[in-house]
């Protein structure tokens, strides 16, 4: 079972294709599979890894009620980007106190709306925050974002989240003076992080923080990591032991044997590799003419689940079934824009026999996936999603 | 009434404002405002600068029923991308000789389908969809899409669609070779074309592609121009009558007063000045500390409706109401991915005295924003839309 461009053998066993395989036989395309056997896989890794850690699942990455369910009932908590989410949760009997508001940009109805349901735990990386928190949910457990570089990430952070510490410190201060509970500090350091020292530098601003804070009174004792931990893409990766030891070297390093509270919010990692997209290709096409490149379109694109492919920023490994030959194909989208193109500058070596009809399976497509759909682009619907065992 | 940026009275007059703001102030935030009034003066006008060109209004633009309904009332016909848009139209009453299938990326099912329901209009680049065509489609008008390098367009077009002259003379000898009826040639300039030679180009293409068929004893008769007549972003541009003046040279220099059957496939145009998105404004911060640029977080971003801001492309002038100085803002929406910044590179000088929950209006905002909008990324719903007469 070779792959193309990637050996199949390292995202998934022969066993587990072929069950998601028969049942998508049955299925039209395209379609997203998540395999819950592999979600239970990546938190239980990640537990024994990170054995001190508090996990709150990051519900944006995929929020199948299958999931949630799955990971409420293995102990996760969660943590929820909007009080739609808040609503799903709830809906499934995960009570309030498991959930951490993760979003820094909160409307004072919606913080109202998440203290009246009972939410105690908000992230906040601004002084109107602060402001509208201390008034809409007060004597709340808050912890404040600070602004990281992102390098070293496929899917980056930017300057959106976050303050700088001398900014964060001046509202640690005015929460408490609000009658806040300021309890610790947070960042991210980019999703997919492929450099693990990046946990570093972060860890040793919130060392910082503690300090000044601790100077003013205020014992903070809780720091969220975020997420960043990688799924498997076509690009290679360390795995989570390599990842969790070198974490919490650096927290020994920081924080000595006595660690705060620590959090992490994996979302890509405890979702990525439990997904795969099955498509169709719809039609191949040499435009150019004898020796021009061949394009590959598919019935699914940029606007119907892989928005990641951004700037080619996601490199989904793609497997088909077909034997033989390769040669390098554009991949597109099945809509009308022409910024529906997945892979140009990517080489993405396929069958050089694939036909149309054929079906292609994107690996490691259960994060950041299926929400992303369009309603109605071009007409055509969101991306259809199955949960299996 | 002074924007920020811009000049209000450029894009809509006081009393149209006035009524869409008093029409939104009961509603809440954010939401798509589309006025039929200003659909069928953008119709009316191009029916007026090219009396010649049939017009098929493309529907991915903005597939509102209410929009959809005024323009075949008006004699309108429609460009289709898929059959989930045909079976939109045909549920109106719009009879499938008023459409074409624009799209060239077609299952065999679908060309099968849209057959059956009595489309014979078709648009193809490939050899594999004119083999298709013919099976399931057969006898069916087709047009052959040029490619073309989309030089001057605010949203590009790529090397996703048409193909190479010597490609396409190809396709029209396999088309009537298999009993399809080879009418005629197709091209795109790109979306937000400011640059109105791009169509001489394509026309001097389309001219020797009629006289290499004719030498083969096929008739073609129709030119298909798509789209690209702009909208009223913030960047300004030449009015209807200017493109069309200039688009009707070029046609007269290639085909002198012997036009052929002409098509025009506007969807931005129409529709773009037509919407108004309205917006609330979340949270300020500055999280740089004194003298730091001020972020401005809304309440709809990237993937909630505005998803042509990727890259900064398209700019649309943002209305306050608020008066005074203004400065500079960083603009980002409400969802926890750091790529939801609208403008950062972009100058947005808005109000200094803005606050959380003023309102913002977003022009030229009725093509290709709602039905772009996210499923449920980050639980977010997708951006809900109004029409108005």
């Amino acid at each position: 079972m070779a792959g193309y461009s990637f050996d199949m053998e390292n995202y998934m066993t022969r066993e587990s294709f072929t069950k998601i395989k028969e049942f998508a036989s049955t299925k039209e395309t395209p379609f997203l599979v998540t395999s819950l056997g592999v979600v239970a896989r990546k938190y239980d890794e990640l537990k024994e890894s990170m054995p001190y850690a508090n996990v709150y699942y990051a519900i944006k990455a995929n929020p199948s009620v299958e999931v949630l369910k799955l990971l409420a009932a293995r102990g996760s908590c969660f943590d929820i980007a909007s009080v739609y989410e808040l609503d799903l949760v709830l809906s499934l009997g995960i009570p309030p106190g498991r959930l951490s508001f993760g979003n820094t940009i909160k409307k004072a109805c919606d913080i109202r709306y998440a203290y009246e349901k009972g939410v105690r735990f908000f992230a906040t990386d601004a002084e109107s925050d602060v402001r509208k928190l201390a008034k809409n949910a007060p004597g709340s457990d808050v912890f404040f974002r600070i602004l990281t570089d992102g390098l070293g990430a496929d899917w980056p952070l930017s300057r959106k989240f976050g303050a700088r510490p001398g900014v964060i410190f001046q509202n640690i201060l005015l929460a408490r003076e609000l009658g806040l509970n300021p309890r610790g500090v947070s960042f991210h350091v980019g999703s997919q992080q492929h450099d693990v020292t990046q946990w570093r530098g972060a860890l040793a601003t919130c060392r910082e923080l503690f300090d000044a804070a601790g100077k003013k009174g205020i014992t903070l004792d809780l720091v969220n990591m975020g997420g960043g931990f990688p799924a498997h893409y076509l690009s290679s990766v360390e795995e989570t032991p390599v990842y969790a030891e070198a974490v919490t070297g650096y927290l020994r390093e920081f924080f000595d044997s006595d660690f705060p509270r620590i959090i992490v919010e994996p979302g890509r990692y405890m979702v990525g590799d439990a997904g795969i997209l099955v498509t169709e290709v719809v039609m191949i096409s040499n435009k150019e003419g004898e020796g021009g490149v061949s394009w590959l379109y598919l019935d699914v694109g940029k606007f119907s689940g892989l928005i990641e492919t951004l700037d080619e920023s996601i490199k989904y490994p793609i497997y088909s079934e077909q034997t033989g030959d390769v040669r390098d194909y554009v991949i597109a989208g099945p809509t009308c824009d022409s910024l529906d193109i997945l892979y140009e500058k990517t080489s993405c070596r396929l069958p050089s026999n694939l036909e149309e009809g054929d079906r292609l399976y994107f690996l490691t497509t259960g994060a950041y996936t299926q929400t992303y759909s369009s309603i109605f682009f071009n007409g055509f619907p969101p991306l259809k999603s199955y949960v299996i065992a």
